[in-house]
């Protein structure tokens, strides 16, 4: 594996830990109604779990990634290793379970209406922080630029995330719902992607920018918050450090409104429009400084979306290549967007997965 | 394996032909909407597929079958392979597939509405007839009392059925539904068993007694025809080759109501009822010599009823023992229910079918 875009001496090495699965994906005429007896029409098996997807997508931009999870070691837990090891994902701190099962989804894809039902059946036994040993953490941080957490396993998480923080190493989590153990793990991050609902979810406050300036008071590290609005693009709220004397202090959700009107809408690919660095109040939750990024998704035609499953992964793998390429926050959005794109034409949700070279990507690998 | 009930002079011998399969069992606490993402509270693996499972009834039973089927060299195929074997299913006439792979059916149970969703993904290749080598097919038939078909694999059960009737060893089938090929097997035998609504699909009859009579005017070797009714039992009709000069001629529809009418609703165990050798006419149809009966399903408690699935095949299953057994037809209706009913005690095809020295056989086993 090589990298065209970040110099060889730049640390490309990524630390993810959080759930790996495989997904059966069985595509179907129509949605079937229960007693129903049906065929597939076709029949797919792919890598999933969000942790082992961002890494996927990480490790195809030219990163090189490294998964702590837990598989057994049948059929569907060799198939997952295999995998991860085809696209460059460094498998050696997976956890491998003589016993039990591994994780896998089946999901029912209906080719008329593209829903796509899923039902997990959960791997077990689950993975304890004793079965990761502390020489065995070290080696796995050693040289990490970045760490990254989907939520999953979240005692071994926080172990992870610990030590991360005593050794400087940034970590980013995608929060996609509340989940035990998920309180002590946000306030260790320092980058945060956070699914449609979870801000509100997670903060209580009545419009998306309050939630997000809620966040950025609450959570003392994190640097930024993204939400993902599927295919309306995104909202970022980045924290200013210094914030400067004439920094003018404005009505959060007006902020984004008046962003709003500044969106592009005769382009078809991903767009950025971004505030100046301000004063954002929030009422009722308190004022932060910082700027409010809002992000456009490309525009696909409906005949080429063929799956959304695993766009959100795509995301977030896309920002851990960003953050460790130094993009800048305009370019890692369109970018993220570009990326989580590529994933929409193909079916399952690693299939669309660009790689660095992939000519789609030509303009921010150079 | 060894049977305490048929006598060891006697030929136990069964060759099937059909379709073979793993069931991956998820049960959830509700059927999904489309697009919803849920968990599956327990999951299991069991073996499945038409064929395979009647053949590993009547082995538990004391048969000892042989399955031509097709399977890949796969996980699920290796699966389904050691479960049959370990059942007792002579395997040696399976074709292995190096390429391909082996069908699987996912199927959702939903554990509130006791629905049984079924999700089919087909095994290819397909088997051809010429994977069958006349002396492998003279082979598996050696010695066998009885074939089984399920109407699948439609082309090499053709050349199967043919070398049995050229050997005069019976046939029975198991059909479903309209298939490809369907029309050609079913002329070539002996034994038929129907699903609910198989007989009136099949001859455009009005009623299912008036069905029965128009397929057996219209099957010339065939001996009766079942048709299965799930909790309501099942309707069989059988020919008579010697109707005697006394023979009195009822209406079909009119002799069914009569028999109905005899039913002893205070039992919850099976139980049969027949009329005498009469002259059964079917308005429309024509008339034939026969006897009908009346078999009633065992009232199963709504807490022990678990999973009707694979109650047909094991009703099949047990009727093959009941041939090879020489049972009376009272004896065999009333056996195969409550072989069905042993099964939908369990969850699964097959993990309810009793072995012979179940208590619950002890009066058929005698």
């Amino acid at each position: 594996m090589s990298s065209d875009s970040i110099p060889e001496n730049q640390n490309l090495i990524l630390l993810g830990c959080g759930s790996v699965s495989v997904d059966l994906l069985a595509t179907v005429a129509a949605y079937p109604e229960p007693d129903e007896k049906i065929r597939s029409t076709s029949f797919k098996v792919e890598g999933g779990g969000n942790a082992a997807n961002a890494l996927t997508c990480a490790a195809r931009l030219g990163l090189k990634p490294r998964l702590i999870s837990k598989v057994a070691d049948d059929t569907h837990g060799r198939a997952i290793i295999d995998e991860l090891q085809a696209d460059g994902v460094d498998t050696s701190f997976l956890v491998v379970s003589k016993e039990g099962a591994s994780p896998f989804t089946y999901i029912i894809v209906d080719s008329q209406t593209k829903s796509r039902t899923c039902i997990n059946t959960p791997g077990f036994p689950e993975l304890l922080p004793a079965e990761l040993p502390e020489p065995t953490l070290l080696s796995a941080l050693s040289g990490a630029r970045i760490v990254f957490l989907d939520g999953r396993l979240h005692e071994t998480a926080l172990v992870v995330a610990h030590e991360a923080v005593r050794k400087n190493i940034p970590i980013l989590m995608d929060a996609e719902r509340l989940r035990e153990g998920l309180d002590d793990l946000i306030q260790l991050v320092d980058y945060l992607i956070c699914a449609t609902n979870f801000p509100q979810v997670w903060t209580g406050a009545t419009t998306i920018p309050k939630a997000l300036v809620s966040m950025i008071l609450r959570l003392p590290k994190v640097k930024f918050v993204i939400v993902t609005l599927g295919k309306d693009g995104c909202i970022m709220l980045e924290r200013s450090a210094d914030e400067g004397p004439s920094a003018e202090e404005v009505d959060v959700d007006r902020l984004l409104e008046s962003l709003e009107m500044k969106r592009n809408r005769s382009t078809h690919i991903p767009t950025c429009i971004s505030s100046p660095v301000m004063k954002l109040q929030a009422e009722g939750t308190g004022t932060v400084c910082g700027r409010l990024y809002v992000g456009t998704a490309e525009n696909i035609p409906q005949s080429e979306l063929i799956d959304t499953t695993g766009a959100g992964d795509a995301f977030a793998g896309a920002v851990l290549y960003a953050i460790c390429a130094n993009f800048s926050r305009e370019k890692m959005l369109h970018f993220a967007a570009t990326v989580a794109a590529a994933k929409c034409r193909a079916l399952g949700a690693r299939s669309g997965l660009p790689h660095h070279k992939d000519p789609r990507l030509g303009s921010f690998m150079q």
